[in-house]
Order: C-alpha cells, then sequence, then structure tokens
C-alpha cells in the first residue's frame, strides 16, 4: 500500500518533470500531457511489453494516468506565478528514478530471471520514460550524453539491492538500501558534477 | 465488411501522405515504403502491442501490406506528373483519423476496458503512426507542436461515441457520430486556425 | 550451435559498430553501451515483441549481453590505439546483416507465417536495430536516406531464400543460398555505389 502511494508520487513526479521539459519546448497543451504520461509511464510501459506482463500496469489501473493529468495541470498552473523549483525538482526525479529502478528490479526478480536481467530491467524502468521524452522532443537523449550519473546510479543501487539480499538481508530493508544508493548516487553526482568519461572516436574520413 | 473496406481506405490514406512526407525529406523508395508502412499501421500496431492483441492486425492479413505498397507506388506515379493534391489529402486525413480513432476505441471498448483507456487507445490508434513518421524522420512530431487540433479531435469524438452509448444510442450510430464528431473538429480546425494554447517555461538559467 | 555461434558474432559485430557510433557522437560510457545493445538486439526485440515470442531472446539467454558488454569494451579499448577498421567492419556488418535476416525470416516461417510477413520480418531482424541506434542518436535513419542498398539487400536475399525452399531446395543451402545473396548484394552496392534512386516531393507552399 505504501509503495503503491511511494510510486504514485513517483509518477506525479515524472510527469510534472515532462510537463517543465515540454513546456522548455514550447509544445501545446496536448504535447505537454502526451511527454508528461511517456516520461512517467514510459519506463514501466517498455518494461512491461518485454516481459509479457498484461494488462500492462496502467492500463489495469487507470488512475496512473489520472495522477499523470492532475500532475501536468497542476505544474502547467504553478509556472504561471512562480519560477519552476528546479532543485526540489532534481531531489524529486532522484527519488523517482530510485524508486521506479528498485520496484522494476523486483518485478523482473519475482518472474524468476536472472541477475543482469533484473538489472537491464530496473534501469529500463527508472530511465527509459526520459529517454521517450527526449526522442519526442528530437534531442538527444540526456541519458546518452554526457550527464551526471543516470543510468549508472540505477545500476548499482540495483546491484546492491541484489547483493544485499544474496547477503542475506530480507526483501524490504535491502530495497530500501538500494534506493537509498540510487538516490545518494544522483545526489552526489549533481552536487560534485561527477560524470562517466566520455568515448570520443574520430570520424571516418 | 463495410467498415474492413474504410479501413482499408483509411491505411491507403494515411500511406499516401506517409510516402509524400518521405518525399518532402528526400528519402529514397525504401525510406517511402517504410514511412508509408509506419504512418499506416504504426498506430494500430501500437495499440495491440499494449493490449497484447496477437496476431497483430497486419501480421493477421496481409493484404494491409499490399494496399500500402500500392499507395505508396500510385503516390510516386502521381507526383512525378501533378502537384500533390494536398486539400483532398488534409481531407483523406481527417477522414483516417476519424475511422481509425473510434475503431481503436471500439476495439479497447470489447476487452471491456474502462473509459479512460478506451479514449487513449483510440486517439493512440488515430494518431501515433504519424508520431512515429516524425520520429524516424527526425522533426519534432508535429502531434506535440501547435498544430490545428489534431489528437484533440480524437479525444473529443471517441468521447462523444462513449456518452451517446451510455445516453441509450446503438453501437453503430455512435460510432458514426463520434466519427462526425472527429472529422468536423479537425475540419473546423484547418479552416479557421483553431490551435491549442501553448504553454511556455523558461529556461533554467 | 554453429548458428547460434553465428548469431553471438553477429551480435558483437553490431555491438562494436553501435559502439563507434556512440563514440562518433561523443557519447559517454552508458550511451556507448546503450548504443552497442540497441543496434545489436534491437532488430530481434521488435520481432519477437510483434510476434508475441516470450520470453524475448535475449531475456532468455543474457549471454547476448555479456558478449554485448565485452564487444563495446574491446572497442572502447582498440580505438585508443589504433584507428578503427572502417572496411572490416563493413564486412563484418554485412555478414550480420545477411545472418539476422535469414534467421528472423526463419523464425517468421517456422509460426507459419505468408511469405510477405516473412520477408518483413526478417528485414526488420536484420535493419531495425541500425534505425534504433538512428532515432537515439538524433539523426535521420541511415536506412531511409540514400544509402547503399541496405534493406533491399535484406528483402531480395530473404525472397530469394523463400523462393529456392518452393524450388524444392533444402532449408539450410537455401538459408545459406539467401545469406550470401544479402552479402553478396550489400558488397556489390559499397563497391559500386549503387543505390535506389530519390524520390523528390516540393514543399507545399
Amino acid at each position: 500500500m505504501t509503495l503503491y502511494l511511494l510510486s504514485l508520487l513517483g509518477v506525479a513526479v515524472f510527469a510534472a518533470s515532462g510537463a517543465l521539459a515540454a513546456g522548455r519546448k514550447g509544445f501545446d497543451l496536448i504535447g505537454v500531457v502526451v511527454i508528461s504520461a511517456v516520461t512517467a509511464i514510459g519506463g514501466g510501459t517498455i518494461r512491461d511489453v518485454l516481459l509479457d506482463r498484461h494488462p500492462i500496469f496502467w492500463i489495469a489501473d487507470p488512475l496512473q494516468l489520472v495522477v499523470i493529468l492532475a500532475a501536468a495541470a497542476l505544474t502547467l498552473v504553478y509556472v504561471r506565478f512562480r519560477k519552476p523549483p528546479w532543485t526540489a525538482l532534481l531531489v524529486a526525479d532522484a527519488l523517482g528514478l530510485a524508486l521506479f529502478s528498485i520496484s522494476g528490479a523486483r518485478i523482473a526478480e519475482q518472474q524468476g530471471l536472472p541477475g543482469t536481467i533484473v538489472v537491464v530491467m530496473g534501469t529500463i524502468t527508472g530511465s527509459a520514460g526520459g529517454v521517450l521524452r527526449d526522442i519526442l522532443s528530437a534531442e538527444v537523449p540526456l541519458l546518452l550524453r554526457h550527464t551526471e550519473l543516470y543510468a549508472t546510479a540505477a545500476i548499482v543501487g540495483i546491484t546492491v539491492y541484489l547483493l544485499a539480499q544474496r547477503g542475506g538481508l530480507a526483501t524490504t530493508p535491502a530495497a530500501l538500501l538500494g534506493m537509498g544508493v540510487v538516490a545518494a548516487i544522483r545526489f552526489a553526482a549533481i552536487l560534485w558534477r561527477l560524470r562517466l568519461p566520455v568515448f570520443q572516436v574520430p570520424d571516418e574520413g
């Protein structure tokens, strides 16, 4: 129950960040709603399609769509009067990433899949929505560029979650530990501008 | 039967509009065929994948692909001799949107899904093909930008279709009414340049 | 068994070409791994989702992901010391295209699907990974532009494979013949710059 409420919060945060991204591109109302929805539920949708889990989570629970609409509308109203709270949004986005990554990993785990696939599915759940948002905005996904550890935070956190369980920790504390690691790495990366090395290949000519 | 013929007509129209879009980007023959196919059957494919309907409609009925090839070929030949009939295409595209939106909604309805999901699935069926076309052309999807009510027309028309049924109307007249509303809104929007408000968020700095 | 080893080789080659493409865009390590993976297994993933084949091949066999990581890492190390072997890569890519197209076609064939769908599924298996790679790089897919016969090579090779079987040839020699045709057309196209005609439509105005 708490987990469900937390996941709705994650959906709301991702939807708000999607609405702001759409606003920066000058999209219209439909564009804002589409980008909000894709950012919020795109990762979980890809996970469900790849794992053949039907009905897909938001088809089974349309409340998700209501939360997205409400979050997008609130964002629209809020920025009429004040500047977007960028710092609060970064914090909320990191928590959303932590929550979605670990909950996505648990879903793959419950299907008895091996560790590599659990890490991949958790990472997709947490970060593919943002990739779809960038593709729809005709931009190179932030995730692929030289950004402050995003997918990396998810990968490390999920790995810690899996190892903690193998080390004997129960699922719930292991999940909390994993989420903490994801959020901590992301926060640290933003604070100290930690990035992965860039890889440059010269053009063919 | 009539509905099936109408849907093939919708596929042909969307394929022709895809071929013209590919031509404006200077794609080669394969590019034209791929864009035609993606525009024509992309929306229905995403709907079928999300709803776990297999075999996907065009795998179950390869005639769809034949119609796409024929429509793309005819378009190629036609524009060698004459200017593309832009106005006729806009009209045909609006009819295709109307047809696909309502038929997609009916498919979701037959699976016993709630109203919100029916509206979403109908809108995806009608408009996601054009979004895929734009993504493949590396352009910001027309749907998200400041365009004349497109997804909006689908959303309103499907809602009218659902409400008309709850109000006691039989499925067929309700479907015709819904299609009429979709097409009418789209026509009106093109004629009088009706658009949704744009939502602008200043950049972070 | 040999076919399985060959398919892992195809995955490795496509992953290496993806890593180089990511390097030319200046992506970071995660970007390189994501683009490698998408290039290598994107086509087969789309095929499996469209055909409702679960578990998807790389979920059933995570060794595929290990091969991708190894190939991307080797590529990263190699280009630190030497120029990328562009010609060898073009040859390897053509072999990968040949292998994936025919193996994708065989999978569709085993599901009893008609010839058109077999050709489409084989072509998607061989070439959709590269399309996803280009979309993630925010570029117009090479496949759609004026490139040296790529999808065309797959389409002709798969058709030859199907016709050879109907003409009485056993599956294995027919498959080898089909792969040979794909690779030969692609090699010839690169050598003599064979391209499909471009289709130009003037803009609306």
